[in-house]
């Protein structure tokens, strides 16, 4: 395949295609094509929904992990959608092509780990599709959520210029383990939608430099981090990851994938005592130019390349 | 693996092992776990949703398939579950797990094919998730749906003895090439909730003795099936597929999967004018006693199996 074939075929490309060939839809929506959660139907404005596929090989790895936490997780990655738009998760439908391989046993292990996790967050599964086939095992759960008292709920297209950026935990190094047992931030989100009046939130999946980028293009600004603030966020896992591959901690803080941690863009006179209260880590601030920044004690900025984890690369 | 093992690997005795484990979910429905499509949660009391997954090489062939009308199917079969409880689709969510190897042209004509025919039903693609592997493509698309008035959903547990039992549609040999290009029947759905009161609704996706096995186990009765009746009820295909592979028509009409044709159960005094307007097919009737029946003009019975397309058999 040609390289210019294959740059083509990234997935932002691919979920820009899309965009242009779904765009067109009948109903005005809520909630802007490609957001962390879709609006469900203009009859139920209040609802929203969201689907993730999960794939043996690639989002887990069958031979090292017990079925009961690869279903947690296949729940896991969509209450955490809904965190990121401060929703309440409510019901959920899980569809599997099971191995031929598997035993029954897994099969139902992994089925009880996704609805007991699931209902740990008010979430059942209420409904799927079973099959199998000769090849790994695909999960796909989508879950339908609402906002509370009507809210509105948070995209990732209002990003400000001057607007505070904080995190909802430390990232990187999610692949010594997390990715598998991560806490998705449903109430913490509720809290912040509460008590902060955020104007965007993103969960981290793709890496903190990649899923801040999609805010930054969806909000047509910039942003920088302060170094000794993004120092401060690095998660002990990065350091042992760093420690075992030779890159820099601060590396796999911004780009490993599956931190699901919330980004969170605060208005700018939002007290610093107030976001901490909630256990939030202040990283930067929304800028009006284009690009993605990182600023030293003494003011010198690098730029910090918006990459992360894609399918087609 | 054990013959006995073997067998408790049936889908059906792993949907019921699933119905008990979720059972115990927090909310009543107005549908029942395992109907053709599930209750959106309880704030929504209109809303039914419902997920078919489908695989290269199980349920199309991308080596004989053009992508556009893999993509048309894989809305259609959502569709048509909407159909059998006749409820209007409303919106869908798309998951895709791409083969490495599929062109990104391919997997645009994939998403194309189920978009505009889901918009053909005022179904658009609202969302979803895209992402690659290196095994054949899975798409799972995710549909919601609104009952029109507020109408109860039809059920599959309705029918009662005296009922009458109707057909669509023409059944058998979808494999000659309908099982890709059918017609959901969700107009026609409507129109017999609308005029005729059903009882119990399914569409058949594994077989019409399979199908209306569901019906009967979930209604606590049986049926029987007039030959001459069914004999006018067998589609061209099944004859013509018949007449390749040496089986009887009327085997390819009871047991072939994937007609999507619906199972209409009426009242006991449903005018057959009134039916026959619809286009339906008379088949048979409810009885009490469980049990499957074909009755022949001297009123000779035969049992049919109740047996069709099921994963893990």
């Amino acid at each position: 395949m040609a390289e210019a074939n294959h740059e083509s075929r990234g997935e932002l490309a691919l979920i820009t295609e899309l965009e242009q060939l779904l765009s067109a839809r009948a109903a005005p929506s809520t909630v802007p094509f490609g957001d962390d959660m879709a609006a469900l139907m203009s009859e139920m404005p209040r609802g929203l929904w969201t689907v993730d596929m999960l794939m043996d090989g690639v989002d887990f790895d069958s031979t090292q992990h017990d079925w009961a936490t690869i279903g947690r997780k296949s729940m896991a990655v969509n209450l955490s959608d809904c965190a990121a738009m401060a929703a309440c998760p409510a019901a959920a439908l899980c569809a599997v092509s099971l191995a031929d391989s598997l035993a029954m046993t897994d099969a139902i292990a992994l089925i009880r780990g996704a609805h007991a996790f699931g209902q740990r967050f008010g979430c059942p599964i209420v409904g799927g599709d079973t099959n199998s086939w000769p090849h790994p095992t695909v999960i796909s759960i989508t879950v339908v959520a609402t906002t509370p008292d009507n809210r509105t709920p948070i995209r990732r297209d209002g990003a400000r210029p001057g607007d505070q950026l904080w995190l909802s935990g430390p990232v990187g190094g999610s692949i010594l383990g997390r990715h598998l047992t991560f806490e998705p931030r449903v109430d913490l989100a509720l809290r912040i939608a509460d008590q902060l009046g955020p104007h965007a939130m993103i969960d981290i999946s793709d890496g903190l430099a990649l899923d801040l980028g999609r805010i930054l293009q969806a909000s047509r600004c910039g942003a920088v981090l302060l170094e000794d603030h993004l120092a401060s966020a690095i998660h002990p896992d990065a350091h042992r990851l760093a420690a075992q591959d030779g890159r820099a901690a601060r590396d796999h803080g911004l780009h490993d994938g599956e931190d699901f941690e919330l980004i969170v863009v605060l208005p700018p006179d939002t007290p610093t005592a107030a976001a901490e209260r909630l256990g939030l880590l202040h990283l930067g601030m929304i800028e009006a130019d284009a690009g993605l920044w990182l600023a030293a004690a003494d003011g010198t900025r690098t730029p910090i390349p918006i990459k992360g984890w894609e399918h087609f690369q």
